[in-house]
């Protein structure tokens, strides 16, 4: 029993922020520096969806409590476009907004994990997603699976040996963070017969829906409606990740168990960013995706080139094996070198067994800047 | 183990939204309507703090990701303004800053609970912190305080009395949510030597710290900044409840703790709001807050003298026993032709033990709308 001064074991078990310690160096570094280490965009939001076009004359109380699980307004239209974009019949039941997608897999999280729970978790693996599940006192179980995995047998294979009596759901990510790889529809529909086998639950992180450049993005709801919760970000689509807004769609009958975690974590999503959402499923939020599609597409392929890996099929990021370039300082090494030329990537640690990896956000800066930080790594591999 | 399609036994024991019911009658209510059931207020926050006043010219990259633990600027004058106000020192590693004090206090309830773990709440209780606890798998454990407790001793008494070998921590809330009422600082001495005796957590519920209108407000930090978690709000202090702000003061060892669990829960608050709350610790924010201290303040001695009850001592509620008012059909019966006549207010069993009381918010309406629906509660009580 953790009384004064310990904390819960399942908080001592979770990993702190993967940048603080880059941060701070980041903080005192003198020279250009290159932040491809934090997942996010260099654009302004769409002209139209910032805070200061909302107005209390416009929307009178916005700056008052939403309901708990969002404003009608947004939810009909999140209704809308995910029956136009998955054809699977959605009601206002089905979803929830939630505080940034990472708010709404918490909100997941914590409906459906009971202490001692196993949630697997196809690796390498979006960071949060572990944590999250050790919040609820669950585990994480990591699955190599994105270039482990050839074939959807081999998929289902994996999968199935890491289950246990204590499994409860899968979690995937595709287009995937930190990979940038896409999880091919025929694995995908494989993995959820064996979930429906094993009366498992689904979680699909698709937060990079927009942002699949080779391929369609496939919806995994569309499989399985009754077991999968799909999650989705207003922060990854439009350049709005500090406004923390993004949403759930999952089974109706599971639903308000999502909005009582969500009561009882962060109570209810922003109310002005919720209308800055609503703003942004429209025609000028359409623009904006379509020309960060456009010029995110392009970086991608500049820094797949340059450091002579195969071009991301989607998402933000480049995942590369760079153990060839260590040297008896290892990865902490290489991560020092990088830093002291102002380049900050994440270690591949972060995102399961990867000791040997680092991850690349070709976004998070302006193009001209990740070109250059592009090149302090091209160097630095030898390239 | 919760698999498809259960969800798990915490959340299946969290009540749900105490106000999801009467919010249906609300909306298709076709006369005027008294909505005194939710704590909010009427007012717009200060000019300068609101969201059309922040702008990406003044703030570039204001839609980005803010640190897990805050905007450098705002922790420091969240320092500031915590040694000016407590005495206590306090630095930044104090500090965290949280998607609401609701937010704020799941980030204590994950980080110090774990399954199993007992924390008292003293009672009438905010309905959210039972469920905080159960969130994270802890068994809330209310204990009858205010209305109950009439001494430091018996203080001590009501909260020996619930102890067992389980209990890691006490909750309070001063003044009161739903009693209005504050504790004695004599009582609350008392609680701080039984807590440290036992090495027990304190959690401090301190939103309405700005609104107590009789005494002055206890700072429950000032006693035992070793153990105590004390959690503010911009919401309530400021009248930016939809911006989801607050901040929690804590001891620094544990605070990365807390951290860990916003990361999962709801990552980062949002940067507007960040920066809206900077705006708000200021002549410009005081003076909101003298404003509404006074409003507030009338509002309760007007609604108190209209329903016969004693006058708040702070925050924005009164509590009553309507026991004498009801026949056959219970509270819910009273509730029923209270929302007859447009007026909502909230019943008691959500604050605990209570299945008699009823709360009513004096803020959360136009004054003269607050007055008219005060009238209405009056007439079904016989004043």
């Amino acid at each position: 029993m953790p009384r004064h001064p310990r904390v819960a074991p399942s908080v001592a078990a979770v990993k702190g922020s993967v940048y603080t310690a880059l941060a701070h160096r980041l903080a005192s570094y003198e020279g250009e520096v290159y932040p491809l280490h934090i997942g996010d965009t260099w654009m302004e939001p769409a002209t139209g969806s910032r805070m200061q076009d909302l107005t209390v004359e416009d929307h009178p109380g916005m700056h008052r409590y939403a309901p708990v699980v969002g404003l009608p307004s947004l939810i009909d239209a999140i209704v809308d476009r995910t029956r136009a974009r998955t054809g699977v019949a959605t009601e206002r039941g089905n979803v929830l907004v939630a505080a940034g997608a990472t708010g709404g897999l918490g909100t997941v999280g914590g409906a459906i994990v009971a202490p001692g729970d196993e949630v697997l978790i196809l690796a390498p693996f979006w960071p949060l997603i572990a944590g999250i599940v050790r919040t609820f006192h669950g585990t994480p179980v990591p699955v190599p699976f994105i270039g482990t995995v050839d074939s959807a047998e081999s998929a289902v294979e994996a999968v199935e040996a890491a289950r246990t009596e204590r499994t409860i759901a899968l979690y995937l990510n595709t287009p995937n963070n930190p990979t940038g790889r896409a999880i091919p529809p025929e694995w995908m529909a494989a993995l959820v017969d064996w979930a429906r086998a094993h009366d498992l639950w689904l979680i699909s992180d698709e937060v990079y829906e927009d942002y699949q450049y080779r391929g369609q993005h496939t919806y995994l709801r569309a499989l399985a409606p009754e077991r999968t919760f799909s999650a989705y970000s207003f922060s990854k689509g439009y350049g709005m990740s500090g406004n923390r807004c993004g949403y759930v769609v999952g089974p109706a009958d599971a639903m308000p168990g999502l909005a009582k975690v969500a009561t009882h974590t962060f109570y209810s999503t922003p109310t002005a960013s919720q209308i800055a959402a609503l703003r942004v499923l429209s025609d000028a939020g359409d623009a904006w995706v379509a020309n960060a599609h456009e010029r995110y597409a392009a970086l991608g392929r500049m820094a797949a080139a340059r450091l002579g890996v195969e071009e991301p099929d989607g998402s933000t990021f480049l995942f590369l094996d760079v153990a060839k370039h260590l040297d008896e300082h290892g990865l902490g090494g290489f991560l020092e070198r990088c830093v002291e030329r102002g380049l900050f990537i994440a270690p591949g640690s972060s995102f399961g067994p990867y000791p040997t990896h680092v991850r690349v956000c070709f976004t998070s800066a302006e193009p001209d800047v990740v070109e250059r930080g592009i090149d302090v790594l091209a160097g630095l591999i030898g390239r």
